[in-house]
C-alpha cells in the first residue's frame, strides 16, 4: 500500500539535505563513462557541486579510484581496456568500502555486455540504474538498490518501493542525460548511508532540475545547457515544492 | 543542362516526405564515429527523430549493427581497434543489405587513412560524403552516390547531378557538424531506396535546419544548440519554402 | 619588482596583435587531448580562428603533426596508445622546431602520469600549463615557460614574471575550459616567437573572452556556448580595455 508523501518531510526533505551535503563536501566521483557522455556527465557533476574524474586507463584508474568518494560505472562504448579498468576500479571500491552505481547502458543490444553487467552485479554495486529493457537481461541481487528509469522512476530495495514522477520528456532527447542520472546517484550515495533513499533523492533532484530547465529550452539543444544551469541553481526549496513522490 | 527546381515538387517535396518517414519509423543508425563528434552526432540524430548508437568495440559492434537500419562510418580519430570494428560493421551491413555512408574525414592529412578509405569504397557504401580535398585522394566507384560538400553541395550518381545551396557558414565553425551531416544521410537512406535522392534530401533538410538555427545564434557556440533545436523543429513546409536546389 | 602595465602598450597590445595574426594565418594546432575535452577544445580553437585536429592514433599522428604549426599535449584520459602517440608527435615537433604546450592534467592524482609528464618536460615544451597542485609534482627546466593557472595566472620564464588576473570563476565549473586554455597558448605560440609573451597573451585573451561570456550566461551550462561565441567575437580593443596584467 503506497500513499502520497507529505512533501515537507521524508524523501523530498532528505533530498534537499543530501544536496546541501553534496555542495558542502564536494564528493569526488570517479566515472567509468562511455566516451559519448563523458563531457556532459563531468559538467553535470561539477554543476551539482561534486568533483568528477574520468580516466579509464587500466594503469591509472586505481590511483583515481583511491581518491574517489564514489564510482559511476557505465557500460556504454565498452571495450577490453575499459572492461579491465572497470574491474580494477570496482576492486578498489570494495576494499575502500565506497559506494558505486552500475549503469549497464544498452546491455539489451549486446549479449556480451549483458554477461559483463551480470558479473558486476555479483560484486554488489550499491545501486543498479537501468531501464525496463535492460532489466529484462539481468538478475538483480536482493541487496542491490534497483533503480528502474522511465516516465516514472521506481527505486526498489527488498519490499520497500519508492516512485518518483519528476523529470521531462526532453531528457530522452539528449544523449547522456541518463548516464548523468547514474552519476548523480553516485554523488548522492557518497554523502548518505541509506542507499535507497540516496538513489531516490538523486532521481528526484535530477528530475526537478530537468523541469526547471525546460523554462529556458526551445528544444533538445538548448535544454542541455539549461539543465546544467538548473543543476547549479537547484535548491532544497524547489525540490520540496515540486516533488512528485510515492513511497 | 540544369534548371531551378519547382520547389513544390521533386527533391524538396521528397525531402519533406523522407523527414516525415524518419519521424514515424525512427530508424536506428549505428555510428562508427570519431570521439570528438560522437555527442553532437548522437544528439543530432535524436533531434531529427532517429535512434543513434555509437559503440566501436570489435567484440560488440556486430550486435549493434544487426539491430541497425543504416550505418554512418566516419574515419576521424581512427585507430586499429576502430578500423577492425568498421570492417566488422560493414560486413554485417553487406549481409543484411542495409545502407551505409562513408565519411573519410581528413583523409587528405594521412595516407594510411586514405588507403583505408579506398578499401572501404570497394565494399560499396551507398554514399560517400567528403569535401573537395578528400575527393582528390580517392577513386569513387560509379555505383556509389558521391556527395561533395562545400558552399554548395553536389550530389552525383552517374550522369545525374543535384546541387544544394542551403546551409550557413557557421556550420564550418562547429566541429562535428559535417560528421552529423553524414549521419543524417544515413538516417535518410534508411527510409528511402533512391540513394541519390535520399542523400540530396538529407543535405537539403540539414542545410535548412542550419539556416533556421542562425536566428538564435550569436556565434558558433550558440549555433550548436540552436542547430539541434532546429533539427527537432524542422518540418516539410520549411524545407519546401527554403530549398535552393538545382538538378 | 613589478608594476601595473600601461595597458595601452606591452602585453595587452601584443595580445591584440597576436590574436590578429591567429585570425589571418589560421595556424593548425594538433591536439593530443583527453577524450572529455576534445570537442570543446576543437570548437574553441575554431572560434578563435585556428584549425584544430585531434587524432591520437600512433599510426597516424605523425602525419597530422607534420602539417601542424603547434601541438597541444594534454595528459587527461591517458592510456598506452595515447602515450605512444604523444611521444611520436613530440618527436615530429622537435624535428620541425614547432612549439608545443604540455598540460599534465590531474598528474597530482596519479604517480605514473606525473612521471610521464616529467619525462616530457625533459623534451622541452615551449610552455607548461598546470595548476599549483600539479606543479608540486614536477621539476620544471629553466628554459620552459611556466604557466601556473589559478585565480591569477602567473607566467614565468627565468627571472621575468607576468601575472594575468582576467577570467571568471565559471571557467572552473566547465570541464575542459583549462584544456582549451592550453590549446589557446599553442595557437598563440604558433604565430609569435617570444614564448613567454605569447603564453601570457593567450591567458589574457582567453580570460577576457571568459569575462565577455558571463554576460550571456545564466550558469555553467550557458557559459560554455557563450565562451565560444566570445572567442569568435573577441577583438584587440576588448583585450586592451579589460586587461588586468602585472609584469
Amino acid at each position: 500500500m503506497s500513499a502520497p508523501l507529505d512533501t515537507s518531510t521524508a524523501l523530498p526533505g532528505r533530498a534537499a539535505s543530501i544536496l546541501e551535503r553534496v555542495r558542502v563536501r564536494a564528493p569526488r566521483v570517479h566515472c567509468l563513462m562511455n566516451t559519448v557522455a563523458q563531457k556532459l556527465v563531468a559538467d553535470g557533476l561539477s554543476a551539482l557541486g561534486a568533483i568528477p574524474s574520468m580516466t579509464a586507463s587500466p594503469d591509472e584508474v586505481e590511483h583515481f579510484a583511491r581518491k574517489a568518494d564514489a564510482l559511476a560505472v557505465n557500460l556504454g562504448t565498452l571495450d577490453p581496456q575499459r572492461r579491465e579498468a572497470i574491474g580494477l576500479a570496482v576492486g578498489v571500491a570494495a576494499t575502500r568500502k565506497i559506494p558505486w552505481v552500475l549503469d549497464p547502458a544498452h546491455c539489451d543490444y549486446s549479449p556480451p555486455r549483458a554477461r559483463f553487467a551480470q558479473g558486476l552485479l555479483e560484486r554488489r554495486p550499491a545501486a543498479l540504474r537501468a531501464n525496463a529493457a535492460e532489466y529484462e537481461m539481468l538478475s538483480v541481487p536482493d541487496d542491490v538498490v534497483a533503480v528502474e528509469t522511465g516516465t516514472v522512476d521506481h527505486i526498489g530495495f527488498g519490499a520497500r518501493k519508492i516512485s518518483v514522477a519528476n523529470g521531462d520528456p526532453l531528457m530522452a532527447r539528449v544523449t547522456g542525460t541518463g548516464c548523468l542520472g547514474g552519476a548523480v546517484i553516485a554523488a548522492f550515495l557518497a554523502v548518505d548511508d541509506d542507499s535507497q533513499a540516496a538513489a531516490a533523492a538523486a532521481m528526484l533532484a535530477f528530475g526537478v532540475a530537468a523541469q526547471d530547465a525546460t523554462r529556458h529550452a526551445r528544444g533538445p539543444g538548448s535544454f542541455e545547457p539549461a539543465l546544467l544551469d538548473a543543476l547549479a541553481a537547484l535548491d532544497g526549496k524547489a525540490i520540496v515544492e515540486q516533488a512528485r513522490v510515492t513511497e
